[in-house]
């Protein structure tokens, strides 16, 4: 042990102490520690952050896709501060009024027939919850969901996944996969959006006949998936879904982490469909990531179930007042300054037509596709093979739209974008000449 | 789609509003929603909470065992609100000053020998990272844990739980359970302290050769088993783990979520013993839960491997800035203000000693154990069977200690008696006589 100040009050922080600290002491995910890089961020406002010298970003990533919001939105910031003043944390076993107010207000932004919310720390924890509580209600193991995902970290939540991050995590017993909709890459040979969709219905109604629809407890699907790259589904393959999962009598959970809360411009992506799941897992979008919270809203017959049966998962942390005061404020400035509304039209008007003309002008891009502010610029070398770009190429996309004052999202070959909210159409407009320039660049090398 | 008022500041909450608000939308841990009857907490301040009545409770569980700094300490919630000016979320991708000061300080109240730490949301989420750690640095797939134990409840550390709290959720594979001491209820006939040591090492052993050390990744273990009883081990165990341990090339893993962070009267519970684990994990004490946040401490060696090897872990919110601003102003104010050596002190000089004069005057207290200010009542009908309390029992006792102000942790057929370290002696003399008035009721009925 060595001896600490007692207080880094006095000290000034600036980039190379942040990064010095970070690099010996902090130990990342998803990485091979040695070859890290990262980016120190000192603070933000709307869709900008800053590092110590005063360099300036423009975050066309909201981070993981949480900060809906906007950086630092100020009736957030102060509903944090406030409740940290009243009560910062109390035990799940107790009543508080701000986990009261935001359960509300979720089962307000959710369809009709919802009833209460679980409250967890994140999104992996809700997805967690909601396996459980669909293999409890009908009393069955098995779990589909789609290769084409990305459900969280835990232990359940990581073989759910489809994404091969799975791979040396998988010791968890019941995950079936199947394979989802993604028309520009067809599993199912498919050469047009209605086909896509009917043959992906086909294919999930034979994996649940193979694998015993008296087995399935849940079919687990982001309504768009985000991480898999963007896959907006074809008309009607929600709709199948939800009546396969009728027919069989299995639970639909619909994911809601990533897309929902606006970020498809419509209040959840589900709204999109008209589908109704029976349970929605949430995190990210719900408070912005301010404090961390997700949980699952859960339909009123699943509700009624638990009424008189024992539910046999919880967590410290389930219903923190920080994280709920700020999900009731960030839910309340939503509505109030019109942020799915914004969203909508900014993708409709700006930014879907914008990246469309990227790809008209780029041969290397392959696909455009998105809803609301939620899109994804799939790069291959050439269109007609569709080969994905390489990561080194990625890297360099990455490094060159750094360097231009734009904080990416990239994902293998894609570039996702993912704007707060509360972007601008001149934001928009200065994100995509920064894409154009950057195209263009990789054109040449 | 109901009409929200888009703004609860104006609505004053009060104890039925709050208790209303909750029975209609909340969704609640490990229970029988029906019957459910939340306390309301309107706010606290060091060992106390009140309602909105104004109705007072000395809290002697520290909610889950985790405000060890108290409600409301002045100098968290004032880090916590200059954070949330500042910064509130960023990528893990990201360097960032409160989470690289956090780290350090982490490193500095653990043992020699550990570099690195990898944050997460809570003490579930932290033991699923070191299992996968574990898992990945040995190449083996086993990870043995004590059936007294409660590890979290995602997927694998729910299945890594011995606690029956498992059974409905046994989703996850190579989880091995063995039994640790438990000399009051020893599994294995012993008499003494020694006995049970050398006995539970035996079993241990026997064990790991049948079900073969090379197939073993982890030993995972609470350094005080806490929710499963304070169960304090004998003199030389943890010794004889950790030489278990190296003889076959397994990881040891000490988790510290409960028991850390000076609730036992010093810094982790480890250092009582002496011995020092491959990864320690922790939540909870590290920032008193008053921002999300967990966490596993990783060894040289191991944060070595994953120098130049990628780990498949994360999450969106690992080492969030306002739980990390959470945990540099708790470490640092527990230092300034010696509550670990508060704890110690109280620990052996009035709440010890006041619970071994409960159990000389009542005859249905089983055993009295703990260290610091982390002790059960273990309540029995008759002291020679030793029959647990019913669950009725504890009820009525639990009631009656809400009714006279105190707060109690109950589980099983114990009195958990864990007060924030900021406790003073006479709180600690008013708990003592509360618990006497209740006992004393308790034998008459």
């Amino acid at each position: 042990m060595t001896s600490l100040p007692p207080s880094n009050a006095s000290r000034t922080p600036n980039n190379p102490s942040v990064y010095a600290l970070d690099r010996q002491y902090v130990f990342h995910s998803w990485s091979v520690q040695r070859t890290l890089d990262p980016l120190v961020i000192a603070g933000g406002a709307g869709c900008e952050l800053w590092d110590y010298d005063g360099r300036r970003y423009l975050d066309f990533s909201s981070q993981l896709v949480n900060t809906n919001i906007g950086h630092q939105h100020p009736k957030v910031v102060a509903a944090i501060q406030a409740q940290a003043a009243q009560l910062t944390t109390i035990a799940p076993s107790t009543a508080n009024w701000q986990r009261g107010e935001a359960a509300r207000r979720i089962i307000d932004w959710s369809p009709e027939g919802f009833a209460k919310v679980f409250f967890t720390n994140a999104g992996a924890d809700a997805v967690e919850n909601a396996i459980r509580m669909a293999r409890l209600y009908t009393g069955r193991d098995k779990v589909l969901s789609a290769y084409r995902s990305y459900h969280g970290n835990t232990g359940a939540a990581i073989v759910a996944t489809g994404d091969p991050r799975r791979l040396p995590n998988e010791y968890a017993r019941g995950h079936v996969h199947f394979f989802n909709p993604y028309l520009y890459r067809s599993e199912f040979h498919a050469q047009t959006p209605e086909e896509e969709c009917e043959r992906a219905l086909h294919h999930l109604r034979r994996i649940i006949t193979l694998e015993g629809p008296g087995q399935i407890a849940a079919l687990l699907l982001e309504t768009v998936p985000g991480t898999a790259g963007i896959l907006v589904p074809p008309p009607g393959y929600l709709q199948g879904v939800r009546a396969l999962a009728d027919e069989f009598g299995i639970v639909l959970i619909l994911d809601e982490v990533m897309c929902g809360f606006g970020r498809t411009g419509q209040r959840l992506a589900l709204d999109h469909y008209g589908v109704t799941p029976d349970l929605i897992t949430f995190a990210k979008g719900v408070n912005s990531g301010y404090v961390p919270a997700g949980g699952v809203v859960i339909s009123q017959p699943i509700a009624n179930y638990f009424e008189d049966r024992y539910f046999p998962g919880g967590l410290t942390y389930s219903g923190h007042p920080l994280a709920m005061a700020a999900i009731v404020a960030t839910l309340d400035a939503m509505t109030e300054e019109n942020m799915v509304e914004n969203a909508a039209r900014i993708g409709a008007e700006v930014l879907g037509p914008g990246l469309a003309a990227l790809a008209e002008q780029h041969a290397c891009v392959g696909e455009v596709r998105g809803l609301g502010l939620f899109w994804a610029i799939e790069l291959v070398n050439e269109r007609e093979h569709k080969t994905p770009l390489t990561a080194a190429a990625m890297q360099r996309i990455k490094n060159a739209l750094l360097q231009r004052g734009l904080l990416p999202f990239i994902a293998d070959n894609r570039i996702h974008v993912a704007p707060p909210l509360v972007v601008t159409a001149a934001q928009v407009q200065q994100a995509l000449a920064t894409y154009d320039e950057v195209l263009t660049e990789t054109a040449q090398s």
